[in-house]
Protein backbone atom coordinates (compact mmCIF):
# COMPACT_ATOMS: atom_id res chain seq x y z
CA UNK A 1 0.00 0.00 0.00
CA UNK A 2 2.61 2.49 1.25
CA UNK A 3 4.38 1.72 -2.37
CA UNK A 4 1.65 2.37 -4.51
CA UNK A 5 0.74 5.25 -2.64
CA UNK A 6 4.48 6.13 -3.63
CA UNK A 7 3.98 5.67 -6.77
CA UNK A 8 1.03 7.62 -7.51
CA UNK A 9 2.71 10.80 -5.29
CA UNK A 10 5.64 10.18 -8.40
CA UNK A 11 3.52 10.03 -10.90
CA UNK A 12 -0.20 12.08 -10.23
CA UNK A 13 -3.17 9.82 -11.27
CA UNK A 14 -6.14 11.69 -12.99
CA UNK A 15 -9.56 10.28 -13.82
CA UNK A 16 -12.04 11.83 -15.91
CA UNK A 17 -15.02 10.78 -15.52
CA UNK A 18 -13.79 7.29 -14.05
CA UNK A 19 -11.25 7.09 -17.10
CA UNK A 20 -7.58 7.37 -16.54
CA UNK A 21 -6.87 10.58 -18.77
CA UNK A 22 -5.38 13.77 -17.56
CA UNK A 23 -7.48 15.93 -20.60
CA UNK A 24 -10.57 17.00 -21.15
CA UNK A 25 -12.49 18.43 -23.81
CA UNK A 26 -11.98 21.90 -24.90
CA UNK A 27 -16.34 22.30 -25.37
CA UNK A 28 -16.50 21.52 -21.57
CA UNK A 29 -18.01 24.40 -19.66
CA UNK A 30 -16.10 24.29 -16.83
CA UNK A 31 -13.27 25.72 -18.95
CA UNK A 32 -15.87 28.03 -21.29
CA UNK A 33 -17.80 29.81 -18.17
CA UNK A 34 -15.79 28.00 -14.94
CA UNK A 35 -19.33 26.68 -14.91
CA UNK A 36 -18.85 24.22 -12.06
CA UNK A 37 -17.10 23.22 -8.48
CA UNK A 38 -14.33 21.81 -7.00
CA UNK A 39 -12.98 20.41 -3.27
CA UNK A 40 -9.67 20.01 -2.68
CA UNK A 41 -8.59 16.95 0.30
CA UNK A 42 -6.37 15.64 2.36
CA UNK A 43 -6.14 12.16 2.26
CA UNK A 44 -4.25 10.37 5.24
CA UNK A 45 -3.69 6.68 5.28
CA UNK A 46 -6.17 6.08 2.52
CA UNK A 47 -8.92 8.04 4.23
CA UNK A 48 -10.41 11.78 3.59
CA UNK A 49 -10.48 14.19 6.13
CA UNK A 50 -13.63 15.51 7.09
CA UNK A 51 -15.20 14.19 3.92
CA UNK A 52 -18.79 14.91 5.27
CA UNK A 53 -18.42 18.52 5.14
CA UNK A 54 -16.77 18.15 1.72
CA UNK A 55 -20.06 16.59 0.83
CA UNK A 56 -22.40 18.81 2.38
CA UNK A 57 -20.43 21.99 0.30
CA UNK A 58 -20.14 20.12 -2.46
CA UNK A 59 -24.40 19.30 -2.22
CA UNK A 60 -24.96 23.03 -1.47
CA UNK A 61 -22.85 23.78 -4.67
CA UNK A 62 -24.50 21.87 -6.78
CA UNK A 63 -28.00 23.21 -5.55
CA UNK A 64 -26.68 26.77 -6.12
CA UNK A 65 -25.58 26.05 -9.79
CA UNK A 66 -28.21 23.86 -10.65
CA UNK A 67 -26.24 21.24 -11.39
CA UNK A 68 -27.42 17.51 -11.61
CA UNK A 69 -24.97 14.92 -10.19
CA UNK A 70 -24.69 11.77 -8.92
CA UNK A 71 -22.99 12.42 -5.41
CA UNK A 72 -23.25 8.28 -4.56
CA UNK A 73 -20.97 7.45 -7.83
CA UNK A 74 -18.62 10.27 -6.58
CA UNK A 75 -18.09 8.91 -3.06
CA UNK A 76 -17.21 5.95 -4.76
CA UNK A 77 -14.56 7.15 -7.05
CA UNK A 78 -13.15 9.74 -4.04
CA UNK A 79 -13.16 6.66 -1.65
CA UNK A 80 -11.01 4.33 -3.88
CA UNK A 81 -8.75 7.01 -5.26
CA UNK A 82 -8.14 7.86 -1.99
CA UNK A 83 -7.42 4.38 -0.46
CA UNK A 84 -5.18 4.13 -3.33
CA UNK A 85 -3.02 7.26 -2.94
CA UNK A 86 -3.06 6.26 0.72
CA UNK A 87 -1.17 9.86 1.31
CA UNK A 88 -1.49 12.80 -0.35
CA UNK A 89 -4.14 15.70 -1.56
CA UNK A 90 -7.43 14.96 -3.83
CA UNK A 91 -8.84 17.25 -6.17
CA UNK A 92 -12.13 16.63 -7.38
CA UNK A 93 -13.39 18.78 -10.35
CA UNK A 94 -17.22 18.66 -10.86
CA UNK A 95 -18.14 20.70 -14.24
CA UNK A 96 -21.75 20.95 -15.79
CA UNK A 97 -20.24 19.04 -18.77
CA UNK A 98 -19.62 19.71 -22.28
CA UNK A 99 -21.62 23.03 -23.62
CA UNK A 100 -23.29 23.66 -26.73
CA UNK A 101 -22.73 27.43 -27.46
CA UNK A 102 -23.92 29.76 -24.96
CA UNK A 103 -24.93 30.56 -21.81
CA UNK A 104 -27.72 28.03 -22.02
CA UNK A 105 -27.29 25.21 -19.94
CA UNK A 106 -28.05 21.49 -22.88
CA UNK A 107 -30.57 19.51 -21.88
CA UNK A 108 -29.82 16.74 -21.34
CA UNK A 109 -25.95 17.33 -19.94
CA UNK A 110 -23.63 14.88 -18.36
CA UNK A 111 -21.49 16.27 -15.57
CA UNK A 112 -17.89 15.92 -16.08
CA UNK A 113 -15.83 14.57 -13.10
CA UNK A 114 -12.17 15.13 -12.66
CA UNK A 115 -10.22 13.42 -10.29
CA UNK A 116 -6.81 14.27 -9.31
CA UNK A 117 -4.35 12.68 -7.09
CA UNK A 118 -1.72 15.09 -5.77
CA UNK A 119 1.02 14.58 -3.60
CA UNK A 120 1.03 15.68 0.04
CA UNK A 121 1.96 19.61 0.13
CA UNK A 122 4.65 20.22 1.97
CA UNK A 123 3.79 23.46 3.79
CA UNK A 124 6.92 25.29 5.85
CA UNK A 125 6.41 23.73 9.35
CA UNK A 126 7.10 27.05 10.92
CA UNK A 127 3.90 28.13 9.66
CA UNK A 128 2.13 26.42 12.26
CA UNK A 129 4.23 25.88 14.54
CA UNK A 130 5.46 29.41 14.83
CA UNK A 131 2.93 31.39 12.91
CA UNK A 132 1.92 33.47 10.01
CA UNK A 133 2.16 37.38 9.01
CA UNK A 134 -0.75 37.73 6.69
CA UNK A 135 -0.20 40.49 3.64
CA UNK A 136 -2.55 43.12 3.15
CA UNK A 137 -4.71 42.22 -0.07
CA UNK A 138 -5.92 45.14 -2.24
CA UNK A 139 -8.12 43.33 -3.77
CA UNK A 140 -11.70 43.27 -2.40
CA UNK A 141 -14.20 40.45 -3.34
CA UNK A 142 -17.48 41.33 -4.73
CA UNK A 143 -20.51 40.93 -2.94
CA UNK A 144 -22.52 38.40 -4.71
CA UNK A 145 -24.56 35.94 -2.35
CA UNK A 146 -25.88 33.81 -5.05
CA UNK A 147 -21.83 32.52 -5.26
CA UNK A 148 -21.17 32.99 -1.63
CA UNK A 149 -19.68 29.86 0.69
CA UNK A 150 -19.23 27.17 -2.16
CA UNK A 151 -16.14 26.32 -3.98
CA UNK A 152 -17.15 26.55 -8.10
CA UNK A 153 -14.51 27.41 -10.24
CA UNK A 154 -14.89 31.40 -11.12
CA UNK A 155 -12.02 31.95 -8.86
CA UNK A 156 -10.33 35.35 -10.44
CA UNK A 157 -10.95 37.12 -7.33
CA UNK A 158 -8.56 34.43 -5.69
CA UNK A 159 -5.95 34.72 -8.50
CA UNK A 160 -5.86 38.23 -8.45
CA UNK A 161 -5.59 38.97 -4.39
CA UNK A 162 -2.46 36.07 -4.55
CA UNK A 163 -1.09 37.86 -7.31
CA UNK A 164 -0.35 41.02 -5.28
CA UNK A 165 2.84 39.68 -3.25
CA UNK A 166 5.61 36.90 -3.75
CA UNK A 167 7.72 38.04 -0.54
CA UNK A 168 8.41 34.67 1.36
CA UNK A 169 7.78 36.76 4.70
CA UNK A 170 3.77 36.38 4.32
CA UNK A 171 2.70 32.80 4.09
CA UNK A 172 -1.53 33.65 3.36
CA UNK A 173 -2.96 37.44 2.43
CA UNK A 174 -6.15 38.86 4.21
CA UNK A 175 -8.71 39.93 1.57
CA UNK A 176 -11.89 42.40 2.10
CA UNK A 177 -15.20 42.83 0.69
CA UNK A 178 -15.93 45.60 -1.73
CA UNK A 179 -17.66 47.25 1.59
CA UNK A 180 -14.19 46.68 3.51
CA UNK A 181 -15.49 43.65 5.74
CA UNK A 182 -12.86 41.45 6.23
CA UNK A 183 -14.00 37.87 4.96
CA UNK A 184 -11.36 35.43 4.82
CA UNK A 185 -7.58 35.27 3.54
CA UNK A 186 -6.69 33.62 -0.32
CA UNK A 187 -6.75 30.08 0.38
CA UNK A 188 -8.25 29.74 3.87
CA UNK A 189 -10.91 31.39 6.75
CA UNK A 190 -9.80 33.68 9.24
CA UNK A 191 -10.66 33.38 13.03
CA UNK A 192 -9.92 35.79 15.72
CA UNK A 193 -10.53 35.86 19.24
CA UNK A 194 -12.13 39.37 20.10
CA UNK A 195 -13.31 40.53 23.63
CA UNK A 196 -12.81 36.34 24.77
CA UNK A 197 -14.77 34.71 22.13
CA UNK A 198 -13.85 33.39 18.77
CA UNK A 199 -15.22 35.49 16.01
CA UNK A 200 -14.99 34.49 12.59
CA UNK A 201 -16.68 36.90 8.97
CA UNK A 202 -20.01 36.01 8.07
CA UNK A 203 -19.77 34.38 4.48
CA UNK A 204 -22.97 34.71 3.03
CA UNK A 205 -22.21 38.28 0.71
CA UNK A 206 -18.75 36.24 -0.72
CA UNK A 207 -16.16 34.26 0.36
CA UNK A 208 -16.01 30.41 1.05
CA UNK A 209 -17.56 28.41 3.51
CA UNK A 210 -14.54 26.55 4.23
CA UNK A 211 -14.39 22.81 5.23
CA UNK A 212 -12.15 23.53 8.60
CA UNK A 213 -13.69 26.12 9.23
CA UNK A 214 -16.93 24.67 9.43
CA UNK A 215 -16.03 21.66 11.26
CA UNK A 216 -13.82 24.20 14.27
CA UNK A 217 -17.18 26.11 14.68
CA UNK A 218 -18.59 22.96 15.34
CA UNK A 219 -15.98 21.39 17.55
CA UNK A 220 -15.49 24.49 19.63
CA UNK A 221 -19.08 24.61 19.78
CA UNK A 222 -18.88 21.42 21.48
CA UNK A 223 -16.24 22.23 24.48
CA UNK A 224 -18.50 25.35 25.38
CA UNK A 225 -16.08 28.02 23.09
CA UNK A 226 -18.35 28.89 20.73
CA UNK A 227 -17.65 30.96 17.49
CA UNK A 228 -19.61 33.40 16.01
CA UNK A 229 -20.27 34.15 13.00
CA UNK A 230 -20.60 37.64 11.94
CA UNK A 231 -19.81 40.62 10.20
CA UNK A 232 -16.10 41.45 10.85
CA UNK A 233 -14.89 45.15 9.92
CA UNK A 234 -10.90 46.49 9.77
CA UNK A 235 -11.06 47.10 13.58
CA UNK A 236 -12.20 44.12 14.54
CA UNK A 237 -9.54 42.41 13.37
CA UNK A 238 -7.04 44.30 14.64
CA UNK A 239 -7.99 44.62 17.99
CA UNK A 240 -8.46 40.82 18.80
CA UNK A 241 -6.26 39.24 20.79
CA UNK A 242 -5.14 35.69 18.88
CA UNK A 243 -5.74 35.44 15.21
CA UNK A 244 -5.30 32.23 13.29
CA UNK A 245 -6.09 30.92 9.91
CA UNK A 246 -7.27 27.69 8.58
CA UNK A 247 -7.95 25.23 5.49
CA UNK A 248 -8.36 21.27 5.18
CA UNK A 249 -5.00 21.08 4.22
CA UNK A 250 -2.54 23.21 7.10
CA UNK A 251 -5.15 23.00 9.22
CA UNK A 252 -4.96 25.95 11.88
CA UNK A 253 -1.74 28.66 11.72
CA UNK A 254 -1.73 31.23 14.14
CA UNK A 255 -1.47 34.43 12.92
CA UNK A 256 1.16 36.44 14.50
CA UNK A 257 1.16 39.73 12.50
CA UNK A 258 -0.47 42.24 9.98
CA UNK A 259 0.69 45.56 8.68
CA UNK A 260 1.27 46.98 12.01
CA UNK A 261 -0.81 45.05 14.53
CA UNK A 262 1.43 41.45 15.95
CA UNK A 263 -0.64 38.79 18.04
CA UNK A 264 1.14 36.06 20.00
CA UNK A 265 0.22 32.24 19.93
CA UNK A 266 -2.47 31.77 22.78
CA UNK A 267 -3.37 29.00 24.22
CA UNK A 268 -6.98 28.84 22.82
CA UNK A 269 -5.18 29.28 19.10
CA UNK A 270 -3.25 26.10 20.24
CA UNK A 271 -6.71 24.31 21.36
CA UNK A 272 -7.88 25.09 17.78
CA UNK A 273 -5.08 23.55 15.89
CA UNK A 274 -4.53 20.75 17.95
CA UNK A 275 -8.66 19.93 17.13
CA UNK A 276 -7.69 20.58 13.28
CA UNK A 277 -4.42 18.07 14.04
CA UNK A 278 -6.85 15.59 14.90
CA UNK A 279 -8.88 15.10 11.78
CA UNK A 280 -5.81 15.75 9.25
CA UNK B 1 -12.39 28.46 -50.72
CA UNK B 2 -15.64 27.64 -50.26
CA UNK B 3 -15.93 24.05 -50.08
CA UNK B 4 -13.23 24.02 -47.31
CA UNK B 5 -15.13 26.78 -45.27
CA UNK B 6 -18.11 24.10 -45.27
CA UNK B 7 -15.65 21.19 -44.62
CA UNK B 8 -14.32 23.12 -41.34
CA UNK B 9 -18.26 23.68 -41.05
CA UNK B 10 -19.03 20.25 -40.48
CA UNK B 11 -16.08 18.95 -38.43
CA UNK B 12 -15.55 22.35 -36.04
CA UNK B 13 -11.84 22.31 -35.80
CA UNK B 14 -9.79 23.15 -32.56
CA UNK B 15 -6.11 24.34 -32.44
CA UNK B 16 -4.63 24.20 -29.13
CA UNK B 17 -1.30 26.32 -29.06
CA UNK B 18 -1.32 26.11 -32.69
CA UNK B 19 -1.50 22.44 -33.04
CA UNK B 20 -4.72 20.85 -34.39
CA UNK B 21 -6.45 18.95 -30.73
CA UNK B 22 -9.55 18.92 -28.98
CA UNK B 23 -8.49 18.46 -25.51
CA UNK B 24 -6.66 20.28 -23.12
CA UNK B 25 -4.61 19.36 -19.96
CA UNK B 26 -6.68 19.22 -16.63
CA UNK B 27 -4.00 21.38 -14.71
CA UNK B 28 -4.63 23.91 -16.88
CA UNK B 29 -5.72 27.19 -15.06
CA UNK B 30 -8.33 28.44 -17.62
CA UNK B 31 -10.25 24.94 -16.17
CA UNK B 32 -9.27 25.27 -12.23
CA UNK B 33 -9.76 28.82 -11.73
CA UNK B 34 -11.45 30.53 -14.88
CA UNK B 35 -8.11 31.89 -15.14
CA UNK B 36 -8.56 33.10 -18.67
CA UNK B 37 -10.20 35.53 -21.53
CA UNK B 38 -12.32 34.97 -24.60
CA UNK B 39 -13.67 36.14 -27.44
CA UNK B 40 -16.03 34.95 -29.70
CA UNK B 41 -15.66 36.65 -33.74
CA UNK B 42 -17.94 36.71 -36.69
CA UNK B 43 -16.29 35.22 -39.92
CA UNK B 44 -17.65 36.67 -43.19
CA UNK B 45 -15.87 35.80 -46.65
CA UNK B 46 -13.31 34.79 -44.61
CA UNK B 47 -12.08 38.01 -42.44
CA UNK B 48 -13.23 38.87 -39.04
CA UNK B 49 -15.68 41.70 -38.33
CA UNK B 50 -14.42 44.18 -35.74
CA UNK B 51 -11.01 42.22 -35.06
CA UNK B 52 -9.94 45.74 -33.64
CA UNK B 53 -12.21 46.30 -31.11
CA UNK B 54 -11.86 42.07 -30.18
CA UNK B 55 -7.90 42.76 -30.06
CA UNK B 56 -8.48 45.51 -27.99
CA UNK B 57 -10.83 43.94 -25.55
CA UNK B 58 -8.31 41.43 -24.92
CA UNK B 59 -5.28 43.59 -24.36
CA UNK B 60 -7.24 45.15 -21.85
CA UNK B 61 -8.29 41.90 -20.63
CA UNK B 62 -4.48 40.63 -20.43
CA UNK B 63 -3.97 44.08 -18.65
CA UNK B 64 -6.27 43.27 -16.10
CA UNK B 65 -5.30 39.81 -15.00
CA UNK B 66 -1.62 40.62 -15.68
CA UNK B 67 -1.06 37.85 -18.12
CA UNK B 68 2.08 37.98 -20.56
CA UNK B 69 0.41 37.01 -23.98
CA UNK B 70 2.05 37.36 -27.53
CA UNK B 71 -1.10 39.25 -29.02
CA UNK B 72 1.18 38.83 -32.66
CA UNK B 73 1.20 34.97 -33.05
CA UNK B 74 -2.49 35.36 -31.62
CA UNK B 75 -3.28 37.82 -34.91
CA UNK B 76 -1.39 35.19 -37.22
CA UNK B 77 -3.56 32.44 -35.90
CA UNK B 78 -7.21 33.81 -36.08
CA UNK B 79 -6.67 35.47 -39.82
CA UNK B 80 -5.53 32.06 -40.81
CA UNK B 81 -8.07 30.30 -39.01
CA UNK B 82 -10.56 33.06 -40.22
CA UNK B 83 -9.33 32.62 -43.92
CA UNK B 84 -10.06 28.80 -43.50
CA UNK B 85 -13.27 29.01 -42.04
CA UNK B 86 -14.39 31.65 -44.79
CA UNK B 87 -18.21 31.54 -43.08
CA UNK B 88 -18.65 30.93 -39.13
CA UNK B 89 -17.32 32.01 -36.08
CA UNK B 90 -14.14 31.78 -34.26
CA UNK B 91 -13.89 31.63 -30.43
CA UNK B 92 -10.20 32.05 -29.12
CA UNK B 93 -9.96 31.10 -25.29
CA UNK B 94 -6.56 32.47 -24.05
CA UNK B 95 -5.68 30.83 -20.89
CA UNK B 96 -3.03 32.01 -18.07
CA UNK B 97 -1.79 28.02 -19.23
CA UNK B 98 -0.51 24.78 -16.87
CA UNK B 99 -1.14 25.52 -12.93
CA UNK B 100 0.92 24.26 -10.34
CA UNK B 101 -1.14 23.67 -6.83
CA UNK B 102 -2.80 26.59 -5.64
CA UNK B 103 -3.74 30.29 -7.02
CA UNK B 104 -0.45 31.96 -6.91
CA UNK B 105 0.36 32.25 -10.66
CA UNK B 106 3.77 29.86 -11.13
CA UNK B 107 6.65 32.07 -13.24
CA UNK B 108 7.33 31.82 -15.72
CA UNK B 109 3.98 30.64 -17.31
CA UNK B 110 3.12 29.71 -20.80
CA UNK B 111 -0.59 30.76 -21.59
CA UNK B 112 -2.75 28.34 -23.39
CA UNK B 113 -4.09 29.21 -26.90
CA UNK B 114 -7.26 27.88 -27.70
CA UNK B 115 -8.53 28.81 -31.24
CA UNK B 116 -12.25 26.85 -32.54
CA UNK B 117 -13.96 27.19 -35.54
CA UNK B 118 -16.98 27.05 -35.32
CA UNK B 119 -20.12 27.13 -38.08
CA UNK B 120 -22.32 30.78 -38.20
CA UNK B 121 -25.11 30.73 -35.52
CA UNK B 122 -28.42 30.93 -37.24
CA UNK B 123 -30.58 32.75 -35.14
CA UNK B 124 -34.12 33.19 -36.20
CA UNK B 125 -34.41 35.82 -39.25
CA UNK B 126 -37.10 37.34 -37.24
CA UNK B 127 -35.42 38.62 -34.48
CA UNK B 128 -33.60 41.02 -36.19
CA UNK B 129 -36.64 41.82 -38.33
CA UNK B 130 -39.19 42.27 -36.15
CA UNK B 131 -37.83 42.25 -32.60
CA UNK B 132 -37.12 40.57 -29.32
CA UNK B 133 -39.06 40.84 -25.89
CA UNK B 134 -36.98 40.42 -23.00
CA UNK B 135 -37.07 38.34 -19.56
CA UNK B 136 -36.76 40.24 -16.80
CA UNK B 137 -33.84 38.05 -15.04
CA UNK B 138 -33.62 37.94 -11.04
CA UNK B 139 -30.03 36.76 -10.89
CA UNK B 140 -28.28 40.12 -10.10
CA UNK B 141 -24.55 41.07 -11.21
CA UNK B 142 -22.08 41.40 -8.56
CA UNK B 143 -20.02 44.58 -8.55
CA UNK B 144 -16.48 44.13 -8.88
CA UNK B 145 -14.38 46.89 -11.19
CA UNK B 146 -11.43 44.90 -11.01
CA UNK B 147 -13.03 42.17 -13.68
CA UNK B 148 -15.44 44.38 -14.79
CA UNK B 149 -15.98 45.34 -18.80
CA UNK B 150 -13.61 42.29 -19.77
CA UNK B 151 -14.60 38.67 -20.70
CA UNK B 152 -13.10 36.46 -18.59
CA UNK B 153 -13.87 33.18 -18.13
CA UNK B 154 -15.38 33.82 -14.69
CA UNK B 155 -19.20 33.69 -16.23
CA UNK B 156 -21.40 32.12 -13.29
CA UNK B 157 -23.47 34.88 -13.59
CA UNK B 158 -24.01 34.71 -16.84
CA UNK B 159 -24.74 30.96 -16.72
CA UNK B 160 -27.48 31.52 -13.54
CA UNK B 161 -29.08 34.54 -15.36
CA UNK B 162 -29.56 32.34 -18.80
CA UNK B 163 -30.97 29.43 -17.22
CA UNK B 164 -33.86 31.18 -15.38
CA UNK B 165 -36.15 31.48 -18.71
CA UNK B 166 -36.67 28.19 -21.21
CA UNK B 167 -39.60 29.92 -23.15
CA UNK B 168 -38.70 30.85 -26.54
CA UNK B 169 -40.55 34.10 -26.29
CA UNK B 170 -37.72 35.71 -24.71
CA UNK B 171 -34.43 35.79 -26.90
CA UNK B 172 -32.79 37.64 -24.33
CA UNK B 173 -32.98 38.83 -20.55
CA UNK B 174 -32.50 41.71 -19.41
CA UNK B 175 -29.50 41.81 -16.18
CA UNK B 176 -29.29 44.32 -13.66
CA UNK B 177 -26.32 44.66 -10.77
CA UNK B 178 -26.87 44.17 -6.96
CA UNK B 179 -27.66 47.96 -6.75
CA UNK B 180 -30.73 47.66 -8.70
CA UNK B 181 -29.39 49.45 -12.04
CA UNK B 182 -29.50 47.67 -15.31
CA UNK B 183 -26.59 46.76 -16.87
CA UNK B 184 -26.89 44.48 -19.66
CA UNK B 185 -28.69 41.70 -21.67
CA UNK B 186 -27.00 37.83 -21.13
CA UNK B 187 -25.20 37.73 -24.06
CA UNK B 188 -25.47 41.03 -25.09
CA UNK B 189 -25.44 44.79 -24.83
CA UNK B 190 -28.82 47.54 -24.17
CA UNK B 191 -29.11 50.61 -25.93
CA UNK B 192 -32.47 52.79 -25.29
CA UNK B 193 -33.11 55.85 -26.42
CA UNK B 194 -34.38 58.21 -23.45
CA UNK B 195 -35.44 61.64 -24.10
CA UNK B 196 -33.79 61.95 -27.69
CA UNK B 197 -30.59 60.92 -26.86
CA UNK B 198 -29.16 57.16 -27.46
CA UNK B 199 -28.23 55.95 -23.67
CA UNK B 200 -25.71 52.78 -22.67
CA UNK B 201 -25.35 51.70 -19.30
CA UNK B 202 -22.22 52.01 -17.80
CA UNK B 203 -19.98 48.69 -17.38
CA UNK B 204 -16.85 49.95 -15.37
CA UNK B 205 -18.84 48.20 -12.07
CA UNK B 206 -20.05 44.97 -13.90
CA UNK B 207 -21.00 43.80 -17.08
CA UNK B 208 -19.35 42.77 -20.66
CA UNK B 209 -17.67 45.99 -22.47
CA UNK B 210 -19.38 44.54 -25.58
CA UNK B 211 -17.89 44.57 -29.33
CA UNK B 212 -20.95 45.87 -30.69
CA UNK B 213 -21.41 48.43 -28.10
CA UNK B 214 -18.09 49.97 -28.87
CA UNK B 215 -18.21 49.97 -32.30
CA UNK B 216 -21.88 51.74 -32.41
CA UNK B 217 -20.69 54.18 -30.07
CA UNK B 218 -18.21 55.18 -32.24
CA UNK B 219 -20.02 55.22 -35.25
CA UNK B 220 -22.84 56.88 -33.93
CA UNK B 221 -20.90 59.48 -31.86
CA UNK B 222 -19.27 60.22 -36.00
CA UNK B 223 -22.99 60.64 -37.04
CA UNK B 224 -23.51 63.06 -34.39
CA UNK B 225 -26.05 60.96 -32.32
CA UNK B 226 -23.67 60.18 -29.35
CA UNK B 227 -24.25 57.56 -26.69
CA UNK B 228 -24.53 58.90 -23.09
CA UNK B 229 -22.97 56.09 -21.27
CA UNK B 230 -24.16 56.31 -17.65
CA UNK B 231 -25.57 54.84 -14.87
CA UNK B 232 -29.10 53.68 -15.87
CA UNK B 233 -32.33 52.70 -13.57
CA UNK B 234 -34.68 50.68 -14.05
CA UNK B 235 -37.20 53.77 -14.96
CA UNK B 236 -34.72 55.22 -17.43
CA UNK B 237 -34.70 51.62 -19.74
CA UNK B 238 -38.99 51.57 -18.96
CA UNK B 239 -39.54 55.00 -19.67
CA UNK B 240 -37.06 55.25 -23.28
CA UNK B 241 -39.39 55.33 -26.61
CA UNK B 242 -36.54 52.97 -28.39
CA UNK B 243 -34.82 50.03 -27.17
CA UNK B 244 -31.93 47.49 -28.62
CA UNK B 245 -29.45 44.53 -27.85
CA UNK B 246 -26.61 44.34 -29.97
CA UNK B 247 -23.65 41.76 -29.94
CA UNK B 248 -20.61 41.33 -32.62
CA UNK B 249 -22.63 37.86 -33.80
CA UNK B 250 -26.08 39.07 -34.58
CA UNK B 251 -25.73 42.87 -34.68
CA UNK B 252 -28.76 44.51 -33.62
CA UNK B 253 -32.32 42.88 -32.15
CA UNK B 254 -34.70 45.74 -31.32
CA UNK B 255 -36.13 45.17 -28.08
CA UNK B 256 -40.10 45.04 -28.64
CA UNK B 257 -40.87 44.33 -24.82
CA UNK B 258 -40.29 44.08 -21.10
CA UNK B 259 -42.29 43.44 -18.46
CA UNK B 260 -45.45 45.66 -18.73
CA UNK B 261 -43.43 47.70 -20.98
CA UNK B 262 -43.82 47.45 -25.20
CA UNK B 263 -41.56 49.59 -27.66
CA UNK B 264 -42.40 50.53 -31.53
CA UNK B 265 -39.11 49.80 -33.97
CA UNK B 266 -38.42 53.29 -34.18
CA UNK B 267 -35.99 54.35 -37.33
CA UNK B 268 -32.98 55.14 -34.94
CA UNK B 269 -33.09 52.00 -34.29
CA UNK B 270 -33.34 50.77 -37.66
CA UNK B 271 -30.43 53.08 -38.37
CA UNK B 272 -27.91 51.50 -35.63
CA UNK B 273 -28.79 48.49 -37.10
CA UNK B 274 -28.00 49.07 -40.48
CA UNK B 275 -24.83 50.13 -39.34
CA UNK B 276 -24.17 46.99 -37.35
CA UNK B 277 -24.73 45.00 -40.75
CA UNK B 278 -22.03 47.27 -42.24
CA UNK B 279 -19.93 45.05 -40.48
CA UNK B 280 -20.78 41.72 -40.13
Amino acid sequence: MTDSGLDSVQSPQCLVNGQQLSELSVLDRGLAYGDGLFETMRVAEGRIALLEYHLARLRRGIAALKMEADLTEIVTELNMAAAQLHNGVLKMILTRGLGKRGYGIPSPVQPTRICQSLPPVDYPVDNARNGVRLFECQTRMAIQPLLAGIKHLNRLEQVLARSEWSDTTYAEGMVRDTSGNVIECTMSNIFMLHEGRWVTPDVSGCGVQGIMRDYLIDQLGQIDDPVEVMTVDLSTLMESTEVFCCNSLFGVWPVIGLKNASWPIGPRTRQAQRLAEQVI
